[in-house]
């Protein structure tokens, strides 16, 4: 995949405020599908801060989380053997995230994650994701992410 | 405590993007402690959405978070009978944040957070942290806190 499986999020829902392309406040978190990998760059902002000199850990949780749904949502296209944003649209949300902080993320640096799908099934995966800063693992994260409806109608059914 | 923990934090180091009272950009969480629970009251702003209606699940995270190392902090002063901000400093980072998305948060009301101790030793605690929006219960987190050296030295100490 050469595009981002954000960037097939049909437009109306694409307001994430993690990885939404139509959110001008938002992080705009991309997940590049290789087919047996995520990948994501992301580079924080001088004030995404926990402590002088290192990462929040709410955004390090933010990037695992939109990452690993992006992995399982691009995984799930290619189980069906269709090519994202192709109809019925493929959504999935966060049921559990669990994120082990080995040690502190440093900023300034572009940090890399690298997901993989653990267990997939029609409506259901778990996404494994490590967070790397200049090649060191500093995050680790688990997501379990399940199918739903499409996101343009989870707000009439209260989803 | 009528004030909030956060408010003891040393001010070189109050940056954090959740919780720090001096980073402009951020989210400023704030923990009141009881001495029995800590409570914090939070209104996402309408641009921290997941899809149309409801919130962020990495907001969501952060709040969990930062809220449940507040308490973490506050808890650990009451253990060793001291007001919070006396020397020597403590604090705390986030070993591990497990987090369980029970049902969509609407977006639009006040969210509290109530957060309580399972366990607390010296250097280590884990808090137990329930998320409500119009008091459902819709997300629900556990936190293992551990304490560290001062903040204001991490970034020497590579911790």
């Amino acid at each position: 995949m050469t595009a981002p499986i954000q960037d097939s999020y049909p437009d109306n829902v694409a307001i994430c405020y993690g990885c939404g392309r139509n959110n001008p406040h938002g992080l705009h978190i991309e997940t590049l599908w290789d087919g047996a990998e995520g990948v994501c760059h992301f580079t924080p902002q001088d004030y995404h801060t926990a402590f002088p000199g290192f990462v929040y850990g709410g955004l390090l949780a933010s990037l695992i989380d939109c990452h690993s749904i992006g992995t399982a949502i691009a995984a799930m296209y290619d189980a069906e053997n269709r090519a994202p944003g192709t109809e019925p649209e493929i959504t999935a949300v966060t049921a559990n995230l669990n994120v082990d902080y080995l040690k502190p993320t440093p900023i300034g640096v572009e940090l890399v994650l690298r997901a993989r799908i653990e267990e997939l099934s029609p409506k259901k995966a778990i996404v494994a994701c490590s967070l790397y800063a200049s090649e060191t693992e500093t995050v680790r994260g688990r997501v379990v992410a399940v199918r739903v409806p499409s996101r343009a109608t989870m707000g009439q059914e209260g989803q």
